[in-house]
Parts: structure tokens; C-alpha cells; sequence
């Protein structure tokens, strides 16, 4: 079995799969590429038994054949070729062969059958979304997912597909972010899955590929599958319930705080230079129209102050710096509202003003 | 006390000297650095006890003042302000405010007659030498430096200042790098120091800002100084006596190959896909006007030759690849030499055809 490709068949779609692959692998044939032709569809596939990412191309090659190869090898072998550079693959039983001008590299294969693949689309029922929307949804959101906790629901992002709408929703316990876009889905029963952090950060790369104006999103009930024209991505789900984050939203809003949102983030970003290690903590004040900004290190302390909107009652309450500063740089007008329940150390609300999409809630500290 | 000076006059003179500041201390004053303004003349120091770093400036300003201030706090309380910005700075016994638009901070400072300082240059003897040559020396030699070598004549740079030329050495042990250029000097006596790797680090940086067309060295028993028309550094020298390298440096000229340096560069890069971790060997034979490449790691193996000229006699023998690597990026003709002389484990030679400023001598490995 032998083969013919060019550099321009491989690159790409090489570099698309390849991180999905982790660095140290359970099985070994997981560090290799399943390199597919058949029917003019050239198809390459990466796993880890989590998720798999597989893209295809029509090429001009009418043969058939499959086999793996360890996957880093071969793009450092192309890597710097010319595009039209043909590489050409001799596939014996348990040896490849790769021929490149005057190049020549033997390594090792395994039984392309043996290649570990998750279960393939079964139910059509889809929704499709335009690619910038679902982006910015993710995009927006993530940055609050929990990250090794042993909750393993909090460890990925909660999706749920309503029939008018969709609602996204990560929590670490401390802060949560909420994005709720309006979307007509075809799919009539409501449908909630929790998607890990590495299929969330390989939906990203994806999305972030301007190529495709829309995706697609299908669901069944152990996995969810993300594709575009060529390319799609199949992750395994956190097996667990999303708690019911309903109550957290603070339903009380006499102390809404109308703040320009660039003065609060570059002086809390100077704040940040002297903030505890450990703690991370930034002490607010809320008096006569102007929120003061209190922060020390063992090296020194903070003084700022800047003007607030409609607001001349006097509160006092302290958060993690870096969470404050997350979300500010997530929001994008110019002006933002701050929500601070009255009671103690209720859940506090920071959004947009005149955008409904996002809402973060982050809980207030002792200081 | 108190000054208020603007951003542009401090920003970029912190960043040169900020990177001589270790990121643990022994001394808590070594976090700091130590701002001067005296005569119009705006000085800022810094200094690690190894390495110190000056950097002056005139500006209108006719005050005098010393103090210090925890360095990388205030680069960051100025480094996003518009250049204009006035930056307040109110000096007491043990605390410094510093007040920029409506932010106020306090910091903590030492007295400023406590700043460890390098002895000042004392022989006025020095040697100008164009930037860019320097820049050079340093950087087609220093890659072969040892690093934490428990031989510590081993971690630095030799520089032999002759009367008519300027001669650099590195050498790690397994490699060795040379490079000799014609200088008219000044100094009568043979002078040689080595300097440790961080301070060329540091000359290298300075010396890659194209501000300057010369540069002047100046040496004492113990320091050596490199200076630009507002900067100085000023470096400790390795107390120790670099070992006799003119022995290493081959004389039998017999087996002298041509080889196109590209060819032998995107061979070695494309071998060095299959090296075995531990030896980065790589294996080279010459034979019949060509030399083949090989090299395996545990996932498989690689081949494949190039044409060399004027050379029909087969000679095998091995290295460290990325030993060969290094040393053909550095060189830059289109055909360069390599000289292996007979004899077992006898240390090779390259260099470029028609340039005889660097020599590189490469120690083989048993595979």
C-alpha cells in the first residue's frame, strides 16, 4: 500500500487535529493522526477517548487507503516544505515509510481498525447557529469554569438549548457568568449538557477559524457534537447535574450603581499592583457619588477614586481583584451597572447597560 | 522631599535597567531602584551585586534628589499612562507617596546611601569598538557558553583584548567557539577577563539597541564596563583562568569537505526529528562526493544525503545534532568547511569559506 500527498493536503488539517492530543498518552496509538482517502475525501482523525476532532477535503486522488502515524513526527517533517511538495507514504504492516526529495524516515504504524473512535452522529435533529454568535457566547462565559475542582460539574460549561433560546452558564463557586441568546431551535424538548474545559477550549479554535458562517450543534445523550463544513468535533459530557444557579441572581436592586466601566477596570488594574497574594482582596466604598478603592501588599497600598452615577448611600464591601477585573474586561459599553443586594455578603450582579446577553454574579469577600 | 517627573522620563530608562533585577533577593534594596537627579541629570540604577545598570538622562528639571522605590511596582503603576503623565513622587524616612491623576500610593523606601554600588571606573584606558561589531562577536560566540558548569571558567565569555585585535572564546566542554577581530587598541598590555552569563545577557541587550554607533569597554582587576553615551554597565569578571584552548583547534587539514550550509542545516533539522532523547546523536558518513544522515529514536528513524565537493574518501563518525545545528545557524556563506581531522575522536572544525572572524570546533560522539 502506498500513497502520494502534498504538503498543502496535510498541513492544515494536521495542525487542526494535533491538539487533541495530549502530551503523554494512555495508549500509544492515540499520539498518532488516522489519515483517511476514499471517495475523493481525504480525512484526518485525532482522539484522546474524551473528544475527537476529525476534518476532511476533497483532493484530487482517487485511492483508497487508511493508516495512522505518530502525528507530531509527520508535521515536523513537512512543516517547512513547499506546499507542492509531495510526500510519499509506503504502508507496510507495522513499519511507514515516508519519502521526501532526498528524505527518507521509517517509523512506526498501528492497525488503522484499531484506531479508538467515539460514536458517530446517530440522531439529525440539530440546531445551527451562526459561528460569531456561539463564539462570543463561549468566549464571554468560560473564563469562569471551574478548573480541577473535585466538583466535576463546575469543571466545564453548562449548555442548555431551549426552543427560543439558549443559556450558557460556568460557575467556580465563587463567581458565575450567565449568556442567554435568543435562537429559534427546531429541537422541541429542553436539552441541558455540561461540556469539559478541553472540549470548550477546542470549540474555541474552531470558532475562531473565520472560514464558516455557521455551525452546526447536535446532542445525544453522552455526547455533543460541534461541526462545520469539514470539520467536526465530537466530546464526551461531564457526567453530573449543574446545580441550580437560579437563586444566586440577586433579585434586589435598590443599590444599582451605574459605573464607567473603563475608569473602574484601570483603577482596579492599578489597585491590583499591591493586593495580598493569598487573598487577592480589593476593598470598595461607596459614598457621595464616588467609589473609593482600597488595596495593600506587604510592599505598599492603593488610593483611588472614581465618580459614580445616582448613587449616594454609603456601602462598604471587598472582592477578589482579578474576578472584578475579568468581568469588566468581558463587558464592552461604556457604562456598566453594579448590583449590591442589601444583607450580608449576598451575590452581587455586574452587566451592561442596555445589553441583556451577559450577567455576572460574583460573591463579595471578608477582608 | 519631593519631585514630580513624567512618564517618558521614566518608562524606557526602567526598562534597561530593570532586567538586572533578580526575581528572588538576598537584600530586599536589590527590588529596588535607585533614582538620582542631580545637575539636570536624571540617573537610574539598579543592581543585583554581580551586575549594576546605569542609565542617565538630561531633563529640565534643576532639583536634586536621591531615593529608591521597589522597581517593578513602579513600572507598573506607570507603564499604560499617556507619556505626558506627571508622576508625583513625595519621599520620607521610610515611606514614598506617589500620586498620579487620582491615584495615590505608598510604598516602601530605603535610605539611598544604602544602594549597593560597583566601584566607579577608575583607569580611563579604554577601547572603543563599533556596536554592531561587538553585537556580533557576542552573539556568534555566547550560544557555547557553559551553564552551571561546576568548572566556572566554563559559564562565561573569554575576551582577550590585544593590541591589535579583539579575541572571544566560549566553550561548554563538548564544543568550542571562536571569534577574532582586527581592532587597532589603545592598550598596550594583552588583557583578558571572562564574563559570566548574565552579564552578556545584559551587554547583549544593550548592544541590540541601534541608538549607538560605538561603544566603550573599559576593564579593571575585578570589573569590566561596557558603556554607551547614557548607559553603563558594569559586570563582575569570573575569577578564574580560562583553560588553554589553542590545542583543541585541529592542524591536520587532510579531510577537508565543502559543504553547502542550507543542505547540511534542513538535513540536520529534518534528522533531528528522530534523536534519541538522551545523546542527540546523529551519525554522518561520507562517501563517493556525498554525505548520508542518519539518525533513530524509539519511534523511528531518518535518512538522507547531500552533495558534498571535492571529497571521494568515506569517513564515518557522529555528534551531538543540535551541537552541528547551532553552529551552521550561526555561520552564514552559502558553502562552508568542515575539517575532520584523522585520528580517533579527533575534534572537528567548521567555519565559513572566506571568512576567517569564526571558528567552530565540534567534539564527536561514540554512537
Amino acid at each position: 500500500m502506498n500513497i502520494q500527498l502534498r504538503v498543502k493536503e496535510l498541513l492544515e488539517p494536521l495542525q487542526t487535529v494535533i491538539s487533541v492530543i495530549e502530551k503523554k498518552q494512555t495508549l500509544p496509538i492515540l499520539a498518532h493522526v488516522l489519515i483517511q482517502l476514499e471517495n475523493n475525501l481525504l480525512t484526518l482523525t485525532t482522539t484522546d477517548m474524551e473528544i475527537e476532532i476529525k476534518t476532511s477535503q476533497i483532493i484530487k486522488n482517487k485511492e483508497e487507503i487508511s493508516f495512522t502515524v505518530y502525528a507530531k513526527d509527520l508535521i515536523n517533517i513537512i512543516k517547512k516544505l513547499p506546499e507542492n511538495t509531495i510526500i510519499k507514504f509506503i504502508i507496510n504492516n507495522s513499519k511507514i515509510y515516508i519519502k521526501v526529495n532526498k528524505n527518507s524516515f521509517e517509523l512506526n504504524t498501528f492497525r488503522h481498525q484499531d484506531f479508538p473512535s467515539l460514536p458517530k452522529i446517530k440522531n439529525k435533529k440539530n440546531i445551527t447557529i451562526k459561528r460569531k454568535i456561539l463564539k462570543n457566547l463561549i468566549e464571554k462565559t468560560s473564563f469562569s469554569m471551574g478548573n480541577q475542582d473535585i466538583r466535576a460539574y463546575l469543571n466545564g460549561l453548562y449548555f442548555e438549548i431551549n426552543k427560543n433560546n439558549i443559556v450558557v452558564v460556568t460557575t467556580d463557586g465563587h463567581r458565575l457568568s450567565i449568556g442567554k441568546i435568543k435562537q429559534a431551535n427546531n429541537s422541541l424538548n429542553k436539552k441541558t449538557v455540561i461540556l469539559p474545559r478541553k472540549s470548550i477550549i477546542e470549540f474555541t479554535k474552531l470558532l475562531n477559524k473565520n472560514e464558516h458562517e455557521e455551525v452546526n450543534i447536535y446532542t445525544s445523550n453522552n455526547y455533543f457534537y460541534l461541526s462545520t463544513n469539514n470539520t467536526t468535533i465530537i466530546s464526551k459530557l461531564i457526567n453530573s447535574k449543574f446545580p441550580n444557579y437560579l437563586p444566586v441572581i440577586p433579585t434586589d436592586f435598590n443599590n444599582t450603581i451605574i459605573i464607567n466601566r473603563l475608569d473602574f477596570l484601570n483603577s482596579l488594574q492599578q489597585a491590583s499592583i499591591f493586593v495580598e497574594e493569598h487573598t487577592k482582596g480589593v476593598k470598595l466604598i461607596f459614598k457621595n457619588s464616588q467609589l473609593y478603592i482600597f488595596s495593600n501588599s506587604e510592599r505598599g497600598q492603593a488610593k483611588t477614586q472614581i465618580k459614580t452615577k445616582n448613587f449616594n448611600k454609603k456601602i462598604e464591601i471587598a472582592f477578589n481583584i482579578n474576578y472584578l477585573i475579568s468581568i469588566l474586561e468581558k463587558l464592552n459599553t461604556n457604562e456598566i451597572n453594579m448590583i449590591i443586594p442589601n444583607g450580608k455578603n449576598k451575590s452581587c450582579l455586574l452587566n451592561s447597560i442596555n445589553d441583556d446577553i451577559y450577567q455576572y454574579i460574583v460573591m463579595p469577600m471578608r477582608l
